[in-house]
């Protein structure tokens, strides 16, 4: 390897080295329950990304369970998040050979020190490695332009008001087909697409999958709305171990009704594998 | 009303007065805990019908919690129930002014009499008739033939072998674009079609959505697999209230890989709105 090119592998982050694994990573308090210091980092308009404090949950149940690959995760978002310092409380639903399932709370305190819970998930588990090879999948990947010809916040003044630490934390790149809304002409398609990556050049693994699968912007805004959309629930299924490389991602909106809608994201590897999907009903702010 | 047809409406089961209202009406025993016995009325291949036992649960935390209708539920299934006597425990996690969010176990007993729980849900509910009206979908009601050109297990030999009561409580009617697996003939898609309702004729509500997602066919079928699909895990949107009437079921599989597949479900009611939505991840037997 020339030495330039070996320098610049040299300098990118590796799964289990990199920001990402610090700011999720959970301590061990007692069995069950674990430590964690939410990191400012990670925050889409002061609020903390779902997506992110659904990794941190992953892990803390990871670290539970018998099994290391959450295949489906659904979170029901109760409060919003701060940055600082929160509990995980894990419980062990059941154990199997092929799958356990494990329940998580991530909690954090007010201003009398009691605990708020912010977020409850139910999760089942299993081993990614151990899964056969058969893919008869229907499924294609998105059709998106050639990473050079998207665009990145770095790319054009901040189209979302307000402190977005997280976009300097990963590496998106949008469609400009889907990207109207920010040019104040939204397509009226419920459409999101973006070459997605951790900006320190980690590669993707199932838990950075939770967070690459709500870390688009909102396909609300190409519907023409505007503002925070929170999630209600958020379910999650790891397919895949993820082939080193970006990552391509597409959200759907098919149904936005009665001041709700759906979200459907897939997340597509470099060997053109779909390795995550989810949904999530999220509420918007009708005008 | 001419004098036959005023009969004949008289005939029809209502909601709150029918077989599925009964067979899925928990008693209260104390406060969050509910004492319901499962009808054999709903099995499958000799299972309990997942989506029947969704509504179960879903009627249980109803009870429990301030709102009346599931807007959305994830079900995690642990063990195969059985009919017969079962418990289902509640907790409320959270009460809001627009959104409440419980939790519930489905229990029964082993041999020795020691609780084994079949099912855990997360769920968050509202109340549908305080949304807005305003509908911005970009969804279409699935292409299906009219009823009378659709086929239900009625007009032919038992495609599936085993006692399958839940069939004489359903009216389903197929897709034929659908039914090439029932011949020998899988069409290699993933896709299901199905006009849904009650036999009796009790028009749908939330919780009869909830049997609807999970009572149709499995895709597998089509995709040439054979045998038992369990779910891991199905979570169901509740969009809008059904009008009266049939309604329309479409279910998709895009990725059926490593042993599992996911299932997307949508049901449409007779005034053409997209009133559920569901996600299930299932296991298959590989050949």
């Amino acid at each position: 390897m020339p030495e330039a090119a070996s320098a610049q592998v040299a300098t990118r982050a590796t799964v289990g080295d990199s920001e990402f694994d610090r700011d999720t990573a959970v301590t061990l308090r007692t069995p069950g329950v674990y430590d964690i210091g939410l990191s400012a980092g990670w925050t889409i308009i002061n609020a903390v990304n779902g997506g992110y404090l659904l990794a941190v949950l992953g892990r803390a149940l990871a670290d539970t369970l018998p099994h290391p690959d959450p295949f489906t995760i659904s979170a029901h978002y109760l409060t919003a998040s701060q940055p600082g310092p929160a509990v995980v409380r894990t419980e062990t639903v059941r154990t199997g050979r092929t799958l356990s399932t494990g329940q998580a709370s991530l909690l954090q305190y007010d201003d009398e020190g009691r605990e708020v819970e912010r977020i409850r998930v139910l999760a089942s588990y299993g081993d990614l490695d151990t899964l056969p090879d058969d893919v008869r999948t229907a499924a294609r990947p998105p059709a998106l332009p050639p990473m050079e010809q998207c665009f990145g916040p770095e790319d054009g003044p901040a189209p979302v008001d307000g402190s977005s630490a997280i976009t300097e934390r990963l590496m998106l790149k949008l469609d400009p087909s889907t990207l109207g809304w920010a040019l104040g002409q939204p397509s009226g398609k419920g459409e999101m697409r973006a070459w997605f990556g951790l900006a320190d050049g980690r590669d993707a693994d199932p838990f950075s999958l939770l967070l690459a699968v709500d870390a688009l912007p909102p396909t609300a805004f190409e519907i023409g709305l505007t503002g925070w959309v929170p999630t209600v629930e958020l379910t999650a299924h790891v397919r895949s171990r993820p082939a080193p490389g970006p990552l391509r991602v597409s959200i759907t909106t098919r149904n936005l009704a009665g001041g709700f809608l759906e979200e459907d994201a897939e997340v597509w590897d470099s060997a053109d594998r779909l390795v995550a999907q989810s949904r999530q009903l999220a509420r918007v702010r009708l005008p």
